[in-house]
């Protein structure tokens, strides 16, 4: 009995030093499993938050491809209404968009808490911040699409409206369908299996369905048809054009293989996924129009690059990349043809092709997700996809149509002919883009 | 005794297998945390620089938006200058501005070690080199804003030496008694409380009273003032200013979050503080230049978002993203206020703002980062918010002053004016920015 | 005997806890070193895929300094080229270059394995997708660097055939040389020691090289040389050219920290001395151009700045900060001294002076990497530098050569004189780059 006692004395003095590593500053096991989690949370957030940041960024090329591709007597107004639909957006969707995307949903289709970021007022739960701030920017973007298939044209005010309620309502709405559980919410579309990863419906098709309503119902620029045939109106600067698509692809990088919202080892495919369909789309759309117009259009190639981008954005996590330099071949070749049959055979004038490489990319895109998944693919899932697609050109289209048929029969959409002619920057703000150049009148070519 | 020796020799040898753990290659407990320390550490490392990058991509934002505001015949001289003071400033911070700043201080004023790097060459701790390296570019950011207050008259080589005092001398001096402590120094104010997070004042107040101070001693630009009322003289491309402000935004979450110099989660309120005022900056200066000017000026509203930015960059830890609303939509009202008062009461010609800006806006944050303290206000902390913010003005705006008069009294401040008609590029650079463009010959309006 | 039974069933029920922190979820000693592993190897990713982001985003900063360096007329044309090299390039690059660079080798003069991603698809390690991610950036760089000595006379068609050669071939075989053994390659340079951590040489000296080959076969623009007195031609925009730099700067510490791709302490070195080296460059430049031309060239000083980065590229990681003071500044002197020579001695006709930045001081960089080397300087690694250095030339400048000749010889490798006086932009493209402004007419200057 005695030796029994000693022998678990004994065993317990040997536990002694194992015990001690619990202690204050002395690791253990546990200890350091719990450190190692912080850690890697620590890593998360930086991943998340840069990314942000490179999103956020893309406004700035938004400003640069709208401002470059429409001309300089419009230009104070594009980049106005870039920076301000970033501005305005950022608090509607503080105050409203992110609780119906991503709040606590009973019954699938929006959510009803976290008004105002009232979670993180709640808990102090930094992740709340984190997610919003990598969401806020994506909500941004579907905001600024709009504006480039409107521009020229619409009043400064009214676009402030309609940007809000992009930002608040239809943009979210469509969102929590089928992101709502990346946070508190539920959709019903992500429930079926729907394919988005980094948005090419969620984000780029909602932003171009609602610029199609939005160029239907404004109508085109005074000029634009002369006896029923497209004449061309070129952008003012190639240069700041393309410097907005270069900015746009790195940006992309973040708004793609951030949407990992975690520091780990997939965003490498997506990463080259992203990176192999951009290239393709630009030599797909250069190749198209080199044979449809007989020389390499410039135009047409950075709308390539874009949509490209917008083309791998859906299956960007699930395609190998092989499959992504086809999906973004084909994405640059659909842009092309898509832009000449809107403008020419519809007649509906998006100056910058918004719907084009956002709204008919984005569908293409969200279904290539299916075709191209590296696992196989079923019908039913291409189904689920279609649905997707349909839903969302379903819930955008209706509701911006309207939206912009209210705000055309209240405070008017579209600004004075006068004023178009003469340019939306003096007559909205008072102030040219480039008061230290001479520029061309009207008649010697396309025009300030 | 035999069955002791057993009992002892069997719980070393269950115990070896333990041990073995700590020889090499085999993990043990202690050596796995501080194999997590180091992954930590890299991981701080690794924001640290990504923020300093982007920091520095701030020096690509302060030209663009001094070009964009400025005349065209002055552009190469605004880039050269931005160019310089971020290469010669570097250089000075190197050799005498970080040793000033942070090195070992037994007054509380100025530290007294570390010049040109020698505390890295003493122990060759990396972190060290990380530091140093998100401090220079703040030591730029601060250089930089005094350039576009003295735009389109200042003498290049003047401009060159007083660059190279505020890094060396102006800024890191003020800078020590605000941080010191982040490294090796100790300052005053930081003893007393102050809360100066990024940096209102020691960055951006600092900067704008030595912009002030120079405005007056170099006195207005030819045409300015005539008869005693100011007269617009509108920048040459709203475009190239608002890229600089979208870089300037984009830098300025590395500028704020990056502040952590470690990977943590802190970052996350920062990154949305950071959002939402610069968001509500750009409402407010918007909604007031409206109602002042009855357009929506696009010059006051990119102004709003840059004042909304320095307004939030002192309390970006420590107020809630409700309280960043708020900050932000006051300072983007204070700009426009601020910039009509100094413009046309004070009658002192700052061509793009900056003193508006960076020095306004930059004492109104550091004191709204006392009135919005998360955890409450007192007295005694709004008390050591003044003391901070009037003892930045009475360092800076003294010295800076004095320097330029001895400059003035010298060498020389102001360019000649048959120089400063004609533009600085061709005078001060033999180079014109746009060669391939006709301009407006000087009276078709604001010139070339 | 049962005493011993009842001994060793005791350290078992003692053991029992130990063990089960082998079950799954409890934390064990060899679990958290693992999972130790793993947050770091997440954290190489990050760091590796931000710094490819940031590195393609020069390929932005190319498009504007070679944009903004050179005339209007022929703006679209640079920046199609400049997009395309990247688009096609990293396709190219895709298939066959990797492999070349990368794969296994047998002879240490190219690697044989891997083609189209193949490694990827046998072993689905995503390392190697984000090995890959970086190094295609990389080697679109090297490539974008001949388009600017080749800028405003080179055929559209042919600048897409030689770009491609470049990417997939000429740039691969000399970097299997150096960098082979990053993955699974192994080159006779690196075998013997040759220092090019971020590819002063690699890179730089390799586009340069090519870049001097394709600016000798085609020969100078129409005007360049009158009498035989070469006559300045000077660049579009000097703001879009600065942007570009700036742009390349942000960039580049991307190109230098990243080239650890691993997220570890080392990163800080190479970043500050990466600023250092800008810095001194820039301030070099100023400096000789002042002495030379009497005024501080802008554009001399924009190129000093890159002088200075390309310096500093391949010894970021092995000489003191002080020495990256002097590497840049020696750079920014070499640069000025090479323009010149290269333009008017040797005239050659680079209009960017892409020869000079890259080329010679890429030679120079990687010469200094042995020289200034932190840990001393021996006769053998000064050999193996300059061996280096030679092989990149005796590699790159015969075969681009030929490739340039074979390309003259067939498909023509320059534009008509007519399509070159009118611009390259209409008769390549068909759309001018700046349609809404009067642009100066041939005779009166530089002209459009």
């Amino acid at each position: 009995m005695k030796r029994w006692i000693a022998l678990i004395l004994l065993t317990l003095i040997l536990a002694v030093p194992l015990m001690a590593f619990a202690e204050d500053s002395v690791p253990t096991v546990t200890g350091n499993a719990e450190a190692i989690s912080a850690v890697q949370k620590n890593a998360d957030f930086l991943w998340t938050l840069v990314a942000a940041f490179m999103v956020f960024f893309m406004q700035a090329g938004f400003a640069m491809v709208e401002a470059g591709f429409t001309r300089a007597k419009n230009t104070v107004n594009i980049i106005m209404k870039n920076l301000m639909d970033m501005s305005l957006g950022a608090i509607a969707y503080w105050a409203i968009g992110f609780a119906l995307m991503f709040g606590v949903s009973k019954t699938g289709w929006f959510g009803t808490t976290g008004f105002f970021l009232s979670d993180y007022a709640a808990d102090k739960d930094p992740w709340t911040l984190a997610f919003w701030m990598f969401q806020v920017v994506f909500a941004a973007t579907a905001a600024t699409i709009v504006s480039g298939a409107m521009a020229e044209r619409t009043k400064f005010v009214s676009y402030l409206m309609y940007s809000v309620v992009i930002s608040a309502l239809i943009y979210p709405v469509f969102g929590s369908w089928a992101w709502g559980s990346l946070y508190k919410g539920s959709g019903w579309l992500e429930g079926l299996g729907f394919i988005d990863f980094a948005g090419s419906t969620v984000v780029h098709s909602v932003g171009g369905w609602a610029a199609l309503a939005g160029a239907i119902v404004i109508g085109p620029r005074i000029g634009k048809y002369v006896n029923g045939k497209a004449k061309a109106m070129p952008g003012h600067s190639i240069t700041t054009g393309a410097l907005g698509v270069f900015i746009l692809w790195f940006g992309w990088y973040g708004f793609n293989a951030g949407s990992t919202t975690a520091a780990n080892t997939d965003t490498a495919l997506i990463a080259v996924n992203t990176t192999l369909a951009a290239c393709a789309g630009a030599f797909g759309a250069m190749i198209i129009s080199w044979i449809k117009f007989r020389k390499p259009d410039a135009t047409m190639t950075l709308n390539g690059t874009l949509a490209g981008l917008v083309g791998i954005t859906a299956g960007c996590a699930n395609v190998l990349p092989g499959s992504a330099i086809l999906i973004g071949l084909i994405a640059g070749v659909i842009v092309v043809l898509s832009v000449v049959f809107i403008d020419q055979t519809l007649k509906v004038d998006d100056p910058v092709g918004a719907v084009s490489v956002h709204g008919v990319c984005g569908a293409w895109g969200t279904l290539a997700a299916g075709l191209f998944n590296a696992d196989g693919v079923t019908m039913k899932m291409i189904g689920v996809q279609l649905l997707g697609m349909g839903a969302a050109f379903l819930w955008v289209f209706p509701t911006a149509y309207i939206l912009f048929r209210v705000i055309k029969s209240t405070i008017g959409l579209r600004a004075s002919a006068e004023e178009e002619r003469e340019g939306l920057d003096l007559g909205e703000h008072g102030l040219a883009a480039y008061p230290d150049f001479q520029a061309h009148t009207e008649p010697t070519g396309a025009g300030i």
